[in-house]
């Protein structure tokens, strides 16, 4: 008790390197007491660890209520595995034990055959729900919802709600918020089992409902059902189709999942990787190669810009080499306060604190804050080049006029990266794509080009030579 | 119903528009039939966007029981304004209605003025409470935890149970997940209120509760703590400290808010911001300069010696200008190959995806990775340069010997880029450091130096010239 996550994974990892033993000296009662005191997450942890051949028998050794939950804990390769491995009637077992949210989770990851064979074994019911989950969108709130809530009519008394709660509590993801339908199944209120247990057994559900229910539409995005559950701290969201009519619900665990999912996707974006929800130690070398490369060849010939803008300065550059030593700081800077202004905006339109309408008021602060930068870097920069460079190392190139334009294109390239910064993600949300995409590498690639042309323009300027 | 968040919050912004009017025409009574009919972190949100002057008013309009629970929702400026808008009576009841974790989060806002008028006014229950909350470490699980939950002793019977429920309910954050105590207050096991409901009303506590009772300590990680709730779907999870007493409990809805924050932290890490708790549009220009410029200065500072290479090269570059036009390129593209790679291992470090035993594995298929996707941008830049610069552009200066400089250059620098970027998070994970900030820009600079030295050593080769 009270264990880190750390001794936690090393205590399966022991396990893990014990099973096979017990396994081949047939201490199977010694292990199955030694599962069952587990979290099923954990026991699901355990198999990943375990080598392939010994799967089958330690599912089997679990307990049957154990053995399916365990079972939505599992990588998809596993319940692959396990799926073939099952007899028709364990799986029927397993099937019939699932929440249906998990079972079309489970169904989305499968190939083809084992599909067909799920869909064959699972009973009518539940092969409704499925394909009825199954034909939301991919990322709508009715492709994360399930269809397992408890409902009740308003006419019940506390004590009917209850009697309905103990008899179909079983099946149901969750039964502490209950949601009352009228006759034409629309949603008209919803009552907790905390309001429930507060309440006298004969009174009315219509009397102690909350009538003021927050609900989403099936079509809904799931992020941004996701980003409900921060806000409303719910145990639960309904879900309803365009007539009101209750046809599921999110719950907050699904919902977490969304956030973690989400986010991790918008990282990738941020670092020119197209996202994927396969953990990174599943992904081969080659499915690897096939998310990065795509963006990569692109930011390569964007950079062939920035090759032509150098070429074009040749002769200015060739007359004063000196010049050259300083483009990598100012491209470096550049892109460097360009990612915090555009990373900041991205991360803040994502958590619903910035909206495209709050475009002036973001400008204005990061060109306040890229002039306090850019004055900062600039007087840092000019110090070290007239002592540490000229003075101490006795670069004789770097002359005071040198010096001023290096400043001068610091200030200047770093007022217009954070400008470019931030409003490139705006204005990607507005047109409908991504702001993630507007991150780092993207912002790099446009500041590198605008640095150098402000550089060579100053420097030309400044230093009397031709461009 | 099943409005969208936009949809909810244009409605807020229009509610916001009308509010001051109600008020100067007097019309309370319909204001406050408005507001009854919100969600309070709705009226939270409302609040935000009114004019300072009506905010205690509008606040004193609420009925008490909705007024407290949205002085939670509300932003730490607005609290503060109200605190001091109320009267000794006032702050005590409100106060009195707020959970203990809610109150710690608030007092750790506030200017030492306002907390001691709080603790002046909180009971004395409830003063005890806070400073205990309050004495644990910033990030630790203690301090994200409330005491208010409900406790049983294992004889009880169901119905005693429930009895205890009703009593205490009304105080309490989470009343789904009920946690045994033995007489030294160790906790023993746990018992859900579904559980309750399904048993018989003489059965006794001790023979339904779940002994397997995963616990944290008081002084865990408060990410690590998150982490846990999307593993294992809790509700909450007890906090024993190291005796094994149960001192409090963390529920499901602050580890989504530990989640986000913790998310939004490494995001402004990977950008080189230093993180802050504020969010974006209430930081004045000066606070974000503060966040940013550290990072800045240091990776200019660090940009020197991309210079000094530069510099030491300067006889080579004079004489074959054509290949300071790469340089872009080629950082540019060593930056973002690195970056891919940092940016997924520091993810899949804090998902717990990777430790640090799995490198040898990473590394290889980083290398796998690499070799890919150098060659394929080495093709890619090859064809480019003999045809579109050299044949159509008619850049005579790009020779097939300068090509296979640039393009071998660029093989060998994608391969430092991915190795650097996946073994640097690791090591700072391993020397306790954040990986976070083993990111883009730190990887860049690094990457630069080692790509300008790669590249000169090879044009230097191959073109026959002095160094």
């Amino acid at each position: 008790m009270g264990e880190t996550e750390k001794e936690k994974n090393a205590e399966i990892e022991e396990l893990a390197q014990k099973v096979p033993e017990f396994i081949s000296q047939r201490k199977y009662s010694e292990l199955k007491k030694i599962l069952i005191e587990m979290n099923p997450a954990d026991i699901g942890d355990l198999m990943e660890e375990l080598p392939r051949e010994n799967l089958p028998l330690v599912y089997r050794i679990l307990p049957k209520e154990i053995a399916s939950e365990v079972f939505v804990y599992i990588d998809s390769d596993t319940q692959e595995l396990l799926i073939t491995s099952f007899s028709d009637s364990e799986l029927k077992e397993v099937i019939d034990d699932l929440y249906v949210d998990d079972t079309v989770d489970i169904i989305e990851e499968m190939p083809a055959n084992v599909v067909k064979r799920i869909l064959k074994h699972a009973d009518q019911d539940m092969r409704n729900e499925i394909n009825k989950i199954l034909k939301y969108p991919k990322d709508s709130a009715g492709s994360v919802m399930t269809t397992e809530y408890v409902d009740l009519k308003e006419n019940l008394t506390v004590e009917d709600a209850f009697l309905r709660i103990r008899r179909t509590a079983v099946d149901k993801e969750t039964i502490y918020t209950c949601y009352v339908k009228d006759d034409n199944r629309k949603l008209i209120g919803l009552v907790t089992v905390k309001d429930l247990l507060m309440a006298d057994y004969q009174e009315k559900i219509s009397d102690i409902m909350e009538t003021n229910v927050i609900s989403v539409n099936t079509t809904d995005d799931k992020e941004s059902v996701a980003n409900m559950f921060t806000k409303y701290d719910f145990l639960a969201i309904p879900v309803v189709d365009n007539e009101g009519r209750l046809v599921g619900i999110v719950t907050f665990d699904d919902a977490m999942d969304v956030l973690q999912e989400e986010t991790t996707e918008d990282i990738e974006k941020m670092a020119a990787i197209s996202p994927t929800d396969k953990p990174y130690m599943k992904m081969s070398a080659f499915e690897l190669w096939k998310k990065r490369i795509p963006w990569l060849l692109l930011l390569m010939i964007s950079a062939t810009f920035t090759g032509m803008i150098i070429s074009s300065f040749e002769e200015a550059l060739a007359s004063f080499v000196v010049l050259t030593s300083f483009i990598p700081m100012l491209m470096d800077t550049g892109g460097n306060t360009g990612s915090q202004a555009s990373v900041t905006v991205i991360r803040s339109i994502s958590l619903g604190d910035i909206e495209f309408k709050n475009m002036p008021r973001v400008v204005w602060k990061e060109i306040r804050v890229a002039v306090l930068c850019g004055i900062t870097l600039a007087a840092a920069n000019f110090v070290k080049l007239l002592t540490i460079d000229r003075l101490i190392l006795g670069n004789g190139d770097i002359t005071v006029q040198v010096a001023l334009v290096v400043c001068l294109t610091l200030i200047l390239t770093v007022l217009c990266a954070k400008v470019i910064g931030c409003t490139l993600p705006m204005f990607a949300k507005k047109l409908g794509f991504d702001p993630a995409v507007m991150a780092s590498p993207f912002i790099t690639t446009i500041v590198d080009a605008v640095s150098l042309v402000v550089y060579f323009r100053i420097a030309t300027m400044f230093l009397h030579i031709g461009g």
